[in-house]
C-alpha cells in the first residue's frame, strides 16, 4: 500500500529527505508531461520541483522532476522499470538518480589552492553533497591540506615527454574508487582524448576566462593585453577540443586600468571558484542536460 | 477534429503565435500536474513553457502553463469550462489569458520622464505587448511627448487639500478605457485605499529604494545619509500600506563616497526604469502569482 | 586679484559650475603631481576632483584634474599658456577643456531605435551634457522622432556598390557642423579608414557582444550557437580594424537555455544602450585617456 | 643622497616593494595637494597610487598617497616629522603606515566556518597581508582547523548571565598580542561598549543583510518573510549602536520564490565572506577613511 503522506507535519518538505530525480529528453510532442506526471501520480509520487524546456531549434523537449522518494513505493530500479513503456513510446532518454546515493567524485588539482579550498569546505559542511573519493595531483604541495580533511591524496607526476602512463594511472585510480564525476579544480594538464570519451559530460573544468574569449594559456594576460573591462570564468564539460565543451556556467568581475595582470588573476580566482562551485552543484543535482554542444541548466 | 500540428515547419514555435496562459494555485497534493497536463493533452494542447512551485511553508502549489492557442480546438472561455471539474476537485484558483487580447493599461505619471520614456519606447516597438489606453498626470509637462506617440493624455491636477475629486476622475477615466492594470511610472501621489482595493495586485509601483530600506519620501537622500554602498529600486503591487505591497522585482547599482545624493538620483533612475520594465513584463505575461504579501515570479 | 572664494556658501561645489578639466600623460617620474598641483595652487585653482594612474608596464603617468573655472583668473587658453613650461619639462601631453563649451556631437544611426531613444532622452534632460548637432542615418525611418526632439536629421543613403560618396557627404556634414565626436548608435555600416583617421579616439561605437568574443556580424546568434550563459556589449573607439579599437566600457547580462537568439537580442539591447551611455559620459567628461590600444578611464 | 631610481629595471613597480601609505583629511582649501605632493617631491618620493576626495557636504578633503618606501631617504617616523608643518598649517589628520609592518589582527568567531575558512586561505596564501595573531571563539568547534593553519586558538566561553569576565579576557588577549584590528567573522556576540570605544573604527563586522534593512537577529528569515528579491551582506565598523556603524562594503545576490530561508542562508554566506574580505582588504590597505558615520573608500 502507499505510504501515509502527511503534509501538515511538514516532514515531506524536509530538504534532506531523499528524492528521486528524473531527468529526460525526447522529441517534443503533445502528451509528454501528461504521460510522465500521470504515471508519477498513479504511484503516489509527490513532486517537489519540476522544470521543463522545449527547444524550438531542434524540437527537443527536456524535463527534470524531483520526487520525494518516500512517497513512492519503489526503489530507483523498480521505478525505472515502470517508466519503460513511456520511454519507448516517446523515444525518451531518461535518467533517474536517488539522492541518497551521493555521486562518487575525484578531484584533479595542480598547485592552485583557491578552488580546492572552497570545494573542501563545501564538501565538509555538506553544502555540496557528494562522495569525495580521492584527490589526485601532479604536484605534492597540497597533500597536507587534503589529508587534514580526511580525503585520500595521490601524487601522480606527469612527465612532459610521456604523459600516457600518468593518465593510465589516473584512470586506474578513478576505476578503483568507482568515480563517476571528475572535477578539474585548476588542473593544468590537458586530459587525453580517451579520458574525455570515458567520462562523457562527467568531467567538469573551470577555465579562467569568459569563453569563447581567451582560449588556452594565460587568459588573464590575454585579457590584460586586450584591455577588457571585465574578466570572467567558465565552467564547462571537457571534450576532446580544448576549452570548447558545453558551457555550464559563467560569470565575470569588473576590472579597470589600475588592475595589473596580477590583479586580474587575484580577482578572477574568486570568480573561478564561485563559477566552478555553481556548475558542480548543478551537475551533482542532475540539473544539467546536454544537447549537442550546449546545456540546459534547470536552476 | 484536432488541428494538424506540424512541428517541422517551425510555425508552432513562432513566438508571436497566440497562446493561452494558465496560471493557477491550489493546496499542494499528489496529482495536480497529472490532472492539468492530462486534460491539456486530451485536447491536444501543445505546452511551450511550464513552471511549477511548491511552497513548503504554506503547502500551496503554483503552476503556469503556456499553451499554443492554435493547438487547442477551443476559445479561452470554452477552455475554462473544460477545467471546471479540476478546479473543483483541487480547490484551485485558475486564471486563463489569451495573449491575442493585450492587457488594457493606464499609466500615471508626474513630472519625471525617465520611466515613461522607456515605457513608451518599449510599447511602440512591441517589446512589451499591451494596450496603452491612456496616460494620466497631475502635471501638464509631458503632454507633448505622450501625444507624439499617439497616446491619449489627460491632465488631472491633484489638489493637496482635497484629493478625492481627482482620484474619482481618474477612476472614471480607467473605467471608461476598460483599464485592467495601472502603472505608476514615478507618480508622486499616494493612491487612496478605495483605488488600491479596486485594482488588487493590478497597480504596479516603482519605489526608488531597495525596500524595505528607505520607505517614504526622498529615499536617495536617506541612502546618502546612511552611507550605503548600493542603491536600488523596487517594483511592487500597491496596497493600502505605503511601500509595503508584494515585491515583484528589485535591483541595485553600486555607488561610493564620490556620489552625491544627486548622483544617486541619476544612477538610480536607470535602475528604476529597468526594474519597472522587468516587473511590468512579468505582470503582463501572467508570470506573477501573489500569495499573501509575497510573489511567485515564473521567469 | 584672485576671486574671493567662500566655501561655506557652498557655491563652489555647485555641480553645474563651469570647470576646467586637465587631462595629461607623460613619462612617470618624481615631481609630476607636485609641479601640476603647485602651479594650480599658485593661481588659486580649486581642485574638485583628481585622479592619477601610473602604468608600470610602460612607465607612463596619467592624470586628470577638475578645477573650478571661477577659482582661476584665466580663460582656458591663458591657462594652457601657463602650463607650457611644465609640458616641456615633463614631456607631457596635456589637454584642457572648458566644461562651459559643450562638445559638438554627431550621431549616426541605422534603423535600431533603442540606443538613439536613450541618447535623446539623456541629452534633452541634460543628464548628458553635449551639443547634439545632427543625426545622420542611411534610413529615413527615425526622422520623425529625431525632429520631435528639435534635432536636425539628414538621410544619407549608403550605396552598397559605392560607399565613397556617402561617406564624403557625411564628412562634409560633420565639418559643417563643427563636429568633434561621432557616436555610432548602432550604425550598421563600417566607417572608411579615412574617417577613422580623421577622428582619432573621437568615434564611439557600441558593439553588441562582449569583445573580443563574437567580432563581426550577428554576435547574438554567434553567442546563441556557442551556448554562453552571459551576453554583453562593448563601447570602444573605432579604429581601422573592425571591432578592435580601445575598449571604453563593457557589461553583460545573464541568459539561459530558455532564451532564444531573439531573447538575447532583446536582453542585449538594454546592455548596449547602458554601456554606450556610460562610455559616452566618460568620453564627454574627458575621463578616457588612450594609451596604445587600451584606455585609462577615470571614473 | 637620494636613492638611485631606475624605473627601466621595473623594480620600482614591484607590487611587493614596501610602501608608505599616507592617508589624511583636512578642511578643504586651495593648496593641500600642492603642499603634500611638493613635500613628497622634495624628498624624492615616488607616488605609485593617489586618490583624492572633496566632500562638498562638509567641506572636508581626503587624500591617500602610496609612496615607494625605498624612494624616500627616511623611515616612517622621520617622514612623519617632515610633515608636521603641513599638518599644522592645514589642520590635518595624517596617518602614515609602513606596509612592511603588517597589521596585527585578532579574529573572533563562533561556530560558522564560512568566513573563517576564507580568511585563513587568503592569509596563508598572502593574498591578504596581515599578521594573524590569534583566533578567539566562544565555542571550541573550529580549534583543529585554525591550529592546522598554525594560528593560536583561544576558547573563551561567554556566559549569558555575566559576559563581563569573558570580554575582559578577550581584551587582555588582544592587549597581549598587540592587536590593532579585530575582525568579527560571524561572531554571534555583541561587543560591550568599552571594547567598541577601545578600537574605534578598528573592529570590522560582517552583518548578514543589506543594511539598513533587517537589523538584528535572523536577517535572512526577515528577508524571506518580506519576500525580497535580493539578499545581501554589509561589512561595517562596529560602534556602540547595533548594526549602525560606518558601512565599508556591501553586496547582494539574487533570490526568488523557490529559495527557502535556508537557501537564502546558503546563498548569503558567499556574499558575506566576499564582502568581509573586500572590506578587510580596504581596511588593511588604509583605504578606508571615516567621517562621521560614513566612509570614504579609495579603491
Amino acid at each position: 500500500s502507499l505510504p501515509d503522506l502527511d503534509l501538515t507535519s511538514g516532514h515531506l518538505m524536509n530538504p534532506a529527505a531523499p528524492r528521486y530525480i528524473l531527468s529526460l529528453s525526447c522529441p517534443d510532442r503533445v502528451g509528454v508531461v501528461a504521460a510522465v506526471s500521470g504515471l508519477l501520480a498513479s504511484m503516489n509520487g509527490w513532486i517537489v520541483e519540476a522544470n521543463h524546456h522545449a527547444d524550438p531549434t531542434t524540437g527537443t523537449f527536456f524535463m527534470r522532476q524531483e520526487v520525494l522518494a518516500e512517497s513512492v513505493p519503489f526503489g530507483v530500479d523498480e521505478l525505472g522499470d515502470h517508466f519503460l513503456p513511456i520511454v519507448d513510446e516517446f523515444d525518451m532518454t531518461l535518467n533517474i538518480r536517488d539522492t541518497s546515493e551521493p555521486e562518487p567524485v575525484a578531484v584533479f588539482v595542480s598547485k592552485h589552492v583557491h578552488c580546492l579550498v572552497d570545494l573542501l569546505y563545501r564538501w565538509q559542511t555538506g553544502e555540496l553533497s557528494f562522495d569525495l573519493k580521492v584527490v589526485v595531483s601532479n604536484h605534492p604541495d597540497l597533500r597536507s591540506l587534503i589529508e587534514w580533511y580526511g580525503v585520500p591524496f595521490i601524487h601522480v607526476p606527469v612527465d612532459r615527454e610521456n604523459k600516457t602512463p600518468a593518465f593510465e594511472q589516473m584512470t586506474s585510480i578513478c576505476d578503483e574508487h568507482g568515480v563517476r564525476t571528475i572535477v578539474l579544480a585548476r588542473y593544468m594538464q590537458i586530459l587525453p582524448p580517451t579520458m574525455c570519451r570515458d567520462y562523457p559530460n562527467r568531467v567538469l573544468n573551470i577555465h579562467h576566462s569568459f569563453l569563447p574569449s581567451f582560449v588556452g594559456a594565460k587568459p588573464y594576460h590575454q585579457a590584460f593585453d586586450r584591455g577588457v573591462k571585465l574578466v570572467g570564468a567558465t565552467c564547462h564539460y571537457v571534450t576532446e577540443e580544448l576549452d570548447a565543451g558545453p558551457i555550464i556556467e559563467q560569470d565575470v568581475v569588473r576590472v579597470d586600468h589600475a588592475d595589473a595582470a596580477a590583479d586580474m588573476v587575484r580577482l578572477g580566482k574568486d570568480v573561478e571558484r564561485t563559477v566552478l562551485m555553481r556548475g558542480l552543484r548543478y551537475h551533482l543535482e542532475d540539473r544539467v542536460l546536454v544537447q549537442g554542444n550546449k546545456t540546459v541548466v534547470f536552476k
